[in-house]
């Protein structure tokens, strides 16, 4: 069973760890090596949980394991579903002890991280993503956090994990919204970072969307090794590491405007590196190929090339005001000079940027 | 204005800092160095505000001062609260170079700390401390939170300050309950670590108890050496630090069970360092002579003997069950061996506990 089990490792010094990958890994690896004392916790949403709960318990075997199930979707990452997880912990009586893990997409991945860094001022935790994109992008890093209504992930902690376990056989069941949404991140880092990445991508789409196995190992692993290079040499985005927030920018204004939950993360960060690749050619640094090359792979993927309705180029500038990246009022974007390569623009011509925006904003 | 100005320094490696005591250092003392970048995010509360705002804005001459004022109290320090300043730094547009400045006492300290720990997953944070149990304890070593209806400071992260700013004459706007409040984590250091100090306290409580400048700065200097010594040797209290929660774990759960806001933190912990000594006793681990010392600098401080009305053996029991030190469901309690030295004791006879619960909960 674990013949096809690929390990990668993020490499941080005393909080390096392992990325285990494979399929039907859920149920049969030991986790218990990476729990600190006999309390385990685990965080699934209501989604989720029927279909893989008891595997995922299974992964602790001779310890306490206690469950908690949360509502389904980006809308519910907020104090209030958080402290759903502090009140499951308290009730139990978890300790300082105890380790928590996250079974599901996203958003359980980024709550039931924050919960770890702030239950008793930190508690280690597992991460088990259920959904491509958790696989690909969010799961490894150690980015955790909650929405505010004024911005997207505005609260949170850098917090590692012990491990993550990514069992590729989840994604059988995976909707289609999602798989697309998933290989908006996938298509990132062939963008930002590896030109053969995106080759490869470009030739096996259709696969991918057709779930087929050893594609979607070969993409899940050529990804994760890009994000945990990438972390490993910056872990707090005091530079390099916010080229992964290519199309991010645009996609959070997105996903804030239309409303937590209306749009997927990966369909707004579609959007959003089409905005970018736009921009990047009206700047000059762009060939119009190139960005021909880059729409191609992201349409193929079934991503929209549309902003939510009614939005206009100044909610984007209004929103947009609020980035992580921007420092002292200047906004701060990720732009590409080429296929692989991706740079952080803090003078962009507004002219340009209004550009990009109008012709979005108009073309529905 | 600044020749009576002491400063000692907390030794964290990069994370260390100085600790400024004076008297009017308040509007004196040039705090820009301590900022990241231009913007600057004051968070006091409706008493402290009025007093002492303007004179906090002056230490950052030439940036751009936002304020927000919360309401004063234990029982605001919740999700609800820590919201307000998240809302003041989006809607002011704060970015991740801001700096966060905690204006007030231990509430407003603990909730500022862990508003800078999460705010855009971490920005910088300054603490003014105006009440004499944050100048000598709360203010100092990193430890932000707020409480869950569950348990006290049971959600935070270890976030270490810029600077600690104490200026010495904000306490002679303090109410007379405050001081004693203060004073019980000041005798603190005495019982736990520094049997010389105690005797100067025993010396000195009736020129505290007056407010006497000298007096108050030299026992704000030694139980700010105290615990930054400690902390330098334990920041994350994987043991050491533990010590300083003498007559915590006791005061902890008289604050759940009387309702946050009800009794003051100092008050609550002055009886449990009564309880604590009572066990010690009964553990044969302590002098009743010794104990009878305790007792007595306790008292003088105008600090109680009781517990809430109503409060039970049982009540104790279970409140303590959720306590941050026990692990895998051992209570762990810090306990006296003579004066001037801690121990944390995790196996406790629970007939003997009993007993000191009995004696105090019966004794109203």
């Amino acid at each position: 069973m674990h013949s096809s089990r690929q390990e990668l490792r993020v490499d941080l010094g005393e909080r390096s760890y392992p990325i285990l990958i494979g399929p039907s890994l859920l149920g049969q690896q030991d986790l218990t090596p990476f729990v600190a004392g006999e309390q385990v916790m685990i965080v699934s949403n209501e989604t989720v949980a029927p279909l893989y709960m008891e595997a995922a318990k299974a992964c602790f075997p001779g310890k306490t394991v206690d469950t908690v199930v949360l509502p389904d979707g980006e809308q519910y990452k907020n104090w209030q579903t958080l402290n759903l997880i502090f009140d499951a912990l308290l009730e139990r009586r978890h300790s300082r002890k105890t380790t928590l893990v996250a079974l599901g997409g996203g958003v359980v991945g980024d709550m039931t991280g924050f919960a770890a860094a702030s239950y008793q001022r930190g508690v280690p935790f597992i991460q088990i993503p259920t959904t491509l994109l958790s696989q690909v992008d969010s799961s490894v890093g150690g980015k955790t956090g909650i929405n505010h209504p004024l911005g997207k992930n505005m609260v949170g902690a850098f917090h590692q994990p012990e491990v993550v376990l990514i069992d590729t056989a989840t994604l059988n069941t995976l909707p289609e919204r999602e798989v697309s949404a998933g290989l908006a991140e996938v298509i990132k880092y062939g963008l930002i970072r590896d030109v053969a990445f995106l080759a490869w991508l470009e030739a096996n789409i259709e696969r991918l969307i057709g779930l087929e196995a050893d594609a979607l190992a070969e993409a899940i692993y050529r990804s994760c090794a890009c994000k945990a290079d990438v972390v490993a040499q910056d872990e707090r985005e005091g530079g390099l590491r916010a080229i992964l927030n290519l199309g991010h920018t645009f996609g959070h204004a997105i996903e804030t405007f239309a409303g937590y939950g209306s749009w997927l993360h990966g369909e707004a960060v579609g959007a959003g590196m089409l905005m970018a690749a736009d921009l990047s050619v009206r700047l000059g640094m762009l060939s119009g190929d190139d960005q021909s090359r880059a729409r191609e792979v992201i349409l193929k993927a079934r991503l929209p090339e549309t902003v939510p309705e009614g939005m206009k180029p100044d909610d984007f500038l209004r929103l947009m005001a609020v980035d992580k990246k921007n420092v002292d009022g200047a906004l701060r974007l990720v732009l590409l000079t080429g296929l692989g390569d991706a740079v952080i623009v803090s003078d962009a011509s507004t002219q340009s940027l209004r550009e990009t925006l109008n012709k979005f904003c108009c073309s529905e």
